[in-house]
């Protein structure tokens, strides 16, 4: 319906959603101009909105995805760390159920020499989130200034905080929107919301744990795939080493899921104990940042190193250090019964004999949630001392009777909904599992792949 | 990321937006839920325009455009006319360039002896509008209440209106986003934004011309055979007699085009002359509509019946008390000239002897437009004077120096404006066309075609 040759105005965000409409190619200017007036509150909601259907629906080219990912991280602030000596590494996890690894990694890594800024998130969904996990920890701020991120940083070589208000706004505005707008499930928009906000953190590499399985966002292993090469391309576009590791998620990783329950986990594998799943993913993302620092030359010497750190005691004096730094009560460390306890505990039984074949992954992440170990709704608080420990892996024989998983609960009628979930999301079966998943599944780097 | 067991609210908009992104059918419940939460305005403008864009992008199933249609109708008030005696039929036209057949079909057939009770629209894009033509009629109002239109019909035959507030609320709502997000080009909106105002004005059986060519909306006649398939099943679905003409807009319908002009190229086709396609496609769509009224038998017996009610003058008289019922001033059928009068008029003339091969119909009406005779942006003013005489048509042999048309201008600006346009949309060839297009492509009826 277009009519008149009178000149027209330069950026119109209607010519913008009907070139995304008919699978045209966005040029960057069209990007840059929706962004920077969405930002600005120039354009509207409802236009954003239908732009953000039609990219669902018909998808981005790889520039159009470095573009979109440039525009929101130059929407607001991005760190400048380069008066910080040596390369700044950092490693963002899509989520999962009992994935406490960036409160390993993070002093682990930065024991090493290497620089690690970590901005996290919350618990989504079913998925437990980092800063949640920390505020278990008595005093720990997570609301840090940039300044005092930069100094705790400088001061220790790692710091761990919340997304402030400065950085990548847009993304905080286009997330708001997607949540009830049907727009979350997009690799594209999401790729751009992760990689926008990692960094404008001001790192020279990057490391990506994309989980695929039962507990995962991408369930299918080759979405998370594509998500993995997506993020990695973009990375690389935007002139940052990165790297993505697709790893398992078809059953929690470790044995607690809870913020301070993982707490506690984390502190067994710094002290050279802990689950053996979460302990090998830790020092296989550890083997690979410590080469993107370069202070290791293959991810071998990388992941050699990094057990050196844990035995020798200095990655856990590291996250004393953070824990300090941050306001935390560092005690929790040598005594951890300091962190929050729930009051009771409830036992889940195998009704049969049998092999532990799989777990609903997802189903359990949510048990935790309904414990009130996460929230069902933004504005819900979460309780830190609720959670589950399993006392089995997929794989294992059990014996009729036998104690699959402790629920650790503070209500009554949360623990039977939660109770219910969990027996449900166990499957015994009567021969052993023919095949275990690999926990890590492939290695993406840029424009190649690696099984 | 869906997460407890706990008990949901019955309707949400994410919901259904979710489906419909996921090419799911969305059940009448699920549609109702939707329409009537943005009528009350409960649902907002940002989630009723992604779902829009994921309706462009997956369509419809035929029971959703059903449901859709009616639950736009039942938003408002609708007509109920059962009291006048008769089948109560009306026409509608997608809309072209010169098509100015409803104000000679709306005295025609209500002198046939069916009442037509008729809810128009104003020119859209480069296509004129029915109530501008009729607004050039001095004294003439379309704005009559509910109330005063039902007078005038039960009084004449026929009346005339634009769209009241009461007359499909959620249309007006949907069609205001629809024009800002992108989402107007889809058969399924299309469809329902049309037959919910028709079907809204207490008819028993429905018209529907559906224009394709250079000059059309749907420039493709499958793309236009679609259209008209969905509004016949749709209108059938919903207990009304439907039926579609297909027929060409690939150069304008007779040689006026703009507001004053057309009127009196209506006043010829009412006296008995005219050009002979508009006045052909005026016997055809009679022809079809007498026997919808049940006052002819066949489609022949009603354009005979039409031809004869022009050639007694009863047409015309009709035309006559429905202008004076209106408000307008009726001496202009014996004395056109008290119709508005443009200034200026300019020669278009033909650069080089030949035949008139084809017209860009389209670009013909943005002339229109350009000249003043319609909108270019919503809070224009028309000039009811302006427009076009065209002097040859398709197929006609033209010498070097000829008259192809004449425009009718108030502004010297403008007109050089509009005579570049139309020199450049007409295309003069050494040899006549090989083939004429027929005025009528095909006529769709219930679940079958014929050409």
């Amino acid at each position: 319906m277009s009519s008149s040759t009178a000149s027209r105005p330069l950026f119109r965000a209607i010519d913008v959603i009907r070139n995304k409409r008919d699978g045209l190619e966005l040029s960057r200017a069209e990007i840059e101009g929706l962004i920077n007036g969405y930002t600005r509150a120039e354009i509207p909601d409802y236009q954003i909105s239908a732009w953000l259907m039609a990219v669902v629906l018909r998808g981005m080219t790889r520039a159009e995805t470095a573009a979109l990912t440039d525009c929101m991280l130059r929407s607001g602030e991005v760190l400048d760390l380069s008066l910080l000596p040596g390369r700044k590494v950092d490693k963002h996890s899509t989520g999962g159920v009992g994935d406490k690894t960036s409160l390993v990694l993070a002093p682990l890594v930065a024991a090493a020499g290497i620089p690690v800024p970590m901005i996290s998130g919350r618990g989504l969904g079913h998925t437990g989130g980092t800063l949640d996990k920390l505020e278990s920890i008595p005093g720990f701020n997570v609301n840090l200034s940039v300044a005092e991120f930069r100094r705790v940083l400088e001061t220790c070589g790692c710091a761990m905080i919340g997304q402030t208000a400065e950085i990548a706004p847009a993304d905080r505005k286009l997330y708001a929107l997607r949540d009830v707008t049907g727009t979350v499930e997009s690799p594209y928009l999401i790729c751009a919301s992760i990689m926008s906000k990692k960094l404008a953190e001001g790192i020279d590499a990057l490391l990506l744990d994309v989980k695929t399985g039962s507990g995962a966002f991408m369930k299918n292993e080759n979405d998370a795939a594509f998500l993995a090469g997506l993020m990695v391309e973009t990375g690389e576009r935007m002139g940052k080493q990165t790297v993505a590791l697709i790893t398992d998620m078809d059953q929690p990783l470790g044995n607690m899921i809870g913020n301070a329950l993982e707490v506690v986990e984390v502190i067994d594998v710094l002290r050279g104990g802990g689950p053996a799943d979460l302990r090998e993913l830790c020092l296989e993302l550890a083997g690979w940042m410590l080469p993107m620092g370069e202070v290791s030359k293959t991810v071998a010497e990388g992941k050699q190193r990094s057990a050196e750190l844990i035995a020798s005691g200095k990655a856990l004096d590291k996250f004393r250090e953070m824990i300090a730094l941050q306001g935390g009560d560092a005690h929790v460390l040598d005594d951890p019964k300091r962190l929050p306890q729930a009051q009771h505990t409830m036992s889940i039984e195998s009704t049969k004999e049998g092999y532990l074949a799989a777990m609903q992954c997802e189903q359990i992440g949510t048990a935790c949630v309904v414990l009130g170990g996460g929230r069902e709704r933004k504005e819900d608080s979460v309780d830190p001392a609720v959670g589950i420990v399993l006392h089995k892996k997929v794989g294992d024989k059990v014996a009729a009777g036998e104690p699959l998983a402790t629920l650790h609960y503070n209500s009554q009628a949360r623990a039977q909904q939660a109770k219910q979930l969990m027996e449900a999301s166990f499957q015994i079966s009567d021969a052993p599992p023919a095949s275990q998943r690999p926990l890590i599944h492939k290695v993406i780097e840029h424009s190649r792949e690696k099984n």
